[in-house]
């Protein structure tokens, strides 16, 4: 195995997308097996002024596809935000891993040089490629998938360490 | 900057590490605003049979320390688990983040191919060291820190993403 732009960004992004989809999964029977609507999941929140449930996965997904398009110096497809229940996320999961596995990791070749400006509210920020990785898009994937996880944990989902991890 | 396993892990590690003490910092000053025992931060958690803060900010910290001397082929350093404030968990952040500096970059060349095994309760794992990174470093030390922003958020801390990407 080889150290590449493509290691350091689509690799780990389609593996913890892969594991949140699982763990959704995961939500979506304990919602069944308690009887009550797993849509109460989709809005659950850590804190008041946290984004919910839906609003974690959909940031996360994008993220991922916005950084891969970024690095690989191409148009990222837009996906709509209109995700209402846990098997829309998973189905929003499943196209963003289609799209970042349809990137070929030679596009990826050299952008730890490439100038990645990112709009950020008011702000541009602007990175070289590999800092744009290292502080951009790795944290907020992982803050995203985290927090996607611990709202679940925290409404009783029976999901471990290991399930964040994709049972390594 | 050049793509490296020493950029993949440490430089990583040391910046989400560096914004957890930030973090922390600000958990403490609201303990003070609101006349609060900030210990009572230390001790709490998402769900009643999740770590910790205390314990989140040790394993973070442990993950990063011991993750980066696997790679070296080194022996880390141990640390006791005995924070009980957030001054202490903040030292205990400070001096990871200096053994993680002491080492130098040269010491992780070649790493990606090095045999890696991680004692996992019962099981051991074993990856070569890329897939280390990718698939248990990484993902564990951003699972910790973004668990202990989320308790402190919780927890009505005015933090922001902001804080958790280090004001990028």
């Amino acid at each position: 195995m080889k150290i590449s732009m493509h290691a350091l960004s689509i690799d780990i992004f389609t593996q913890v997308l892969g594991n949140l989809s699982g763990i959704l999964e995961k939500g979506a029977a304990h919602a069944t097996a308690k009887k009550f609507d797993s849509g109460v999941l989709v809005v659950s929140r850590i804190a008041p002024d946290m984004l919910p449930l839906s609003k974690q996965i959909q940031i996360a997904c994008d993220i991922a596809k916005n950084s891969a398009a970024r690095l690989a110096g191409v148009e990222p497809p837009r996906f709509e935000d209109n995700e209402k229940t846990i098997e829309e996320l998973r189905a929003r999961i499943a196209k963003t891993v289609e799209y970042l596995k349809s990137i070929p990791a030679g596009a990826l070749e050299g952008s730890e040089e490439r100038d990645i400006k990112v709009p950020a509210g008011e702000r541009t920020l602007e990175f070289k490629g590999l800092a744009f990785v290292q502080r951009w898009a790795i944290p907020n994937v992982f803050f995203h998938v985290t927090t996607a996880y611990n709202i679940l944990r925290h409404n009783g989902v029976d999901i471990g360490k290991r399930d964040f991890l994709g049972n390594p």
